[in-house]
């Protein structure tokens, strides 16, 4: 598949270059390079004028770190996972952390992997500075090693930053793209930008479900409409999908990767927090953020825990993936990639020149020099994920318990989608059959208000409400933002009780 | 004037808001407010998720510090600066700095003038940390207070975004943008991306330039071809000008404005340096970054030095003025900020929301917090500028002084325009009349680069060659990269000696 034929006509017109580079032409004869060139050519000022000398940044050794107590045998196990990378007593070649706990980024430095000052304060190309780059591309071949050689990394301002410009590279005006029917909605935004038109896609719904119904998808495929032109590409958030948080099996994205390329489409594969892969629901205790032996090694965890990625699976450079380091890190950052084939990153890298010019030096100096001085590279990148992900998963399960132990569940107004990744769960309201439903969502929000709790109603993340008019009957609920245990208990308790006084009161408010 | 009818039609149509955002109709009956509600509805992780505790920022205290020796009675008299403002005895308000030279940044403060990790890290208004914005608009009122109430300012993560955003609230496909002949090539790529049409406007090259010819630009608008548009927009770089160097004298300003309000366009201001204001050149010393009596007072700098920015003379709202802060603090940040009429702003925040959500938190924090906590403010602020603006000073000095001081100067076979701001100066070579200029000047070009010095030929900045080939006789000079006085002068020297070759071999390399 020459993947040409996919990229957007406005991408393909772009070209690169500027007007600092050298003449493109022959030299005239005799001509000979100079050893030493000095330039007075590039507007670059020279990093003896960046105020700043040196920067120390100061870490935790886990999530919580400054509001949580952890006794000293906890701290103690803490550290000596570094040194074994699991407490189940399976040995790992994971470094030890720097017991400093702090990293010192100096105006100069000759380490090849360390972005000093003078680079990461400096004008950059646009695509990021080398040693980021290379962790990226470390990082997915350990993760999500792809299934062809030519594909290539992209620093981004973020996921959706990506998410914009794999749009631009992929669809024209007129052209089409699938997107699940229930989405993280500033993609529409984007898509929308390009002058292409989205069509939902149907979602199950249901505690089993893994996102997007297979079947009506083939289907549609299959039957697509005369009138309309053949899809350019999917957009799907595969692994704890926002905001239903459905993460589809292996065997599902090898189905749906075949109609991709039976039917010559793209798949744009959004995967912000997909590393946070959580264990199936647990009564959790309360207070403790995680338990040391439940974690895994880094062995374990890629072979057991993450859902393989579709960059996996294709052999066509098909694939766009987008990442962002906004849940891992933080989301002040500004700092995302994106993975795809090399001409497709190309693309990206062209539009970039236009609508940013590149993700911030400083963003990038911190992160890349926090993972290779702090987390000594990938392996120890992957232990602070797990520390992320046991925490995420004691949130969950925190969260879900109000639900499951409260009278609303047992009575059966609502269920639960148990995520297997990510921030998101589903709060399912089985409304009676007959009811407008988004009427009655927009009501029950009204009383998640007054009693003082906010979740977001489904129909504000449908791509076309009418479509998804019977199926907008939950809530999005996130675990991320409260600021500890008891914050999402009371929560959980006041969803709970609106249900129940919503339809004790005859689903009026 | 309705600022509506300047905005784009694309820029016009679009509309903000976010998914996560509480219901916009009317509550039902009853509805009460919650005292306390706790959110589940943001996919915000919680700052205890953040790796970082706290951030030190080390400073120096004038640029070089790290290589330029300065012994100890300049360094207390740089220090004495800070109180007095000046170093002629004129008493400031300026606050000393900071005596440990570090800002340290935690996870939580509640100065609201300081951005903390919590906030910093975290996702924000695309339009930029409160403190921030509150500080440019601040400096904007001290230094070119604009002549109107309701503008307003948003970040940017650079002067290319923010020159990219005016294009996109200004022109729609097949608009007609002017632009200086010679100019900040990049833009070409932004208005081009619009749609829009670009048409050079004529340039003054000679020592006395201030830029822009103003018979030719009113004579254009006055006799305007019937089968274009008119003109939505002018962008001009109105000081130190990029290639040539040159400034717009007020006068000349007001003239540009004038033609602005009466043939109805926009005049898109791009300042990413004008700050940095140069004394007419002076044989330089070597060695010495700046001389302390060459300090000014603020009162001084900003009647005496700074011209008005065109913000200034506008009562209408019609000036998008560009600014970053990649050259007075360092380019890596990707940050800078625009100040228009609120409803440009207001464009270009719901283009943000689209293009790249904006800019890093983490520079917005440092670049704040070292400016409040380190600078203490405004007035500390354009100290740092005085001292950045001297060393500039110097350098432009050492460059031009290798050129007068050239036999190739003497024999009349160059000249130079000495700029009143910024880092670009022109080198100007007389060719004789007859010769193909461009032709000629890729010839010489590659004469530089076989002796060693890059520079970059104006043909490379042109916005149509055509249309200037006759006045695409010089290079464009950056004193901003070389590392010290010594790649200035030998820089310089090659120049000079390249072009001396050239001539006496007849225009040959």
């Amino acid at each position: 598949m020459p993947i040409e034929s996919l990229i957007s006509k406005r991408a393909s017109g772009r070209t690169s270059g500027h007007f600092t580079q050298g003449p493109k032409d022959q030299p005239p004869k005799g001509f000979k390079p100079h050893s030493n060139p000095l330039a007075l050519s590039y507007g670059t000022p020279n990093d003896g004028f960046f105020p700043i000398d040196s920067i120390d940044i100061n870490l935790v050794e886990y999530p919580f770190e400054h509001v949580v107590k952890i006794n000293s045998i906890t701290k103690n196990s803490l550290e000596n996972l570094h040194l074994t990378g699991s407490s189940n007593g399976v040995q790992t070649k994971t470094p030890p952390l720097d017991s400093k706990n702090s990293v010192h980024i100096e105006r100069h430095t000759s380490d090849p992997n360390i972005i000093d000052l003078s680079n990461g304060l400096q004008y950059a190309n646009v695509a990021g500075h080398r040693p980021l780059l290379n962790f990226t591309k470390e990082f997915i071949k350990k993760t999500h090693n792809p299934n062809y050689s030519n594909w290539d990394s992209i620093l981004t301002t973020g996921a959706s930053d990506g998410l914009n410009k794999a749009c631009d590279a992929i669809l024209d005006k007129d052209d089409v793209i699938l997107i699940e029917e229930f989405t993280f909605a500033p993609f529409l935004r984007f898509s929308s930008h390009t002058g292409a038109k989205a069509i939902p896609i149907k979602l199950d719904l249901n505690a089993e479900s893994q996102g997007i119904n297979y079947e009506y998808l083939k289907d549609l495929l299959e039957n697509w409409p005369d009138d309309l032109p053949k899809p350019k590409a999917l957009y799907t958030i595969a692994t704890g999908q926002n905001p239903i948080g459905t993460t589809q099996t292996l065997e599902l994205r090898n189905k749906i990767y075949e109609l991709a390329v039976k039917h010559d489409f793209i798949i744009i594969e959004d995967d912000p927090y997909g590393y946070l892969t959580l264990p199936k629901y647990r009564k959790p205790e309360i207070g403790l953020h995680f338990k040391l032996n439940d974690f895994i090694t880094i062995e374990d965890y890629l072979q057991n825990h993450l859902t393989p990625s579709y960059l996996e699976l294709d052999t066509e450079g098909r694939v766009i993936r987008v990442e962002t380091f906004s849940k891992l890190f933080a989301p002040g950052l500004r700092l995302g990639f994106v993975i795809a084939h090399e001409k497709v990153i190309n693309a990206i890298r062209n539009y970039s020149e236009i609508v940013n010019r590149g993700s911030s030096g400083l963003s990038q100096l911190i992160v890349n020099n926090v993972i290779q001085q702090h987390f000594k590279g990938v392996d120890g990148w992957l232990q602070w994920i797990f520390k992320m992900r046991l925490t995420y998963s004691h949130r969950k399960d925190l969260l879900l318990s109000t639900i499951f132990e409260s009278e609303a569940y047992n009575r059966g107004l609502v269920d639960v989608i148990d995520p297997k990744a990510g921030m998101f769960a589903t709060l399912k309201i089985n409304f009676p059959k007959d009811v407008n439903v988004i009427e009655k969502m927009k009501l029950l929000e009204w009383k998640f208000i007054a009693n003082g709790v906010l979740a977001v109603p489904s129909f504000n993340m449908a791509v076309d409400k009418k479509f998804s008019e019977n199926r907008c009957d939950f809530f999005r609920l996130c675990y991320a933002p409260a600021n500890d245990d008891e914050e999402l208990i009371e929560g959980g308790q006041r969803l709970v009780k609106s249900v129940l006084e919503f339809f004790d009161n005859n689903l009026q408010f």
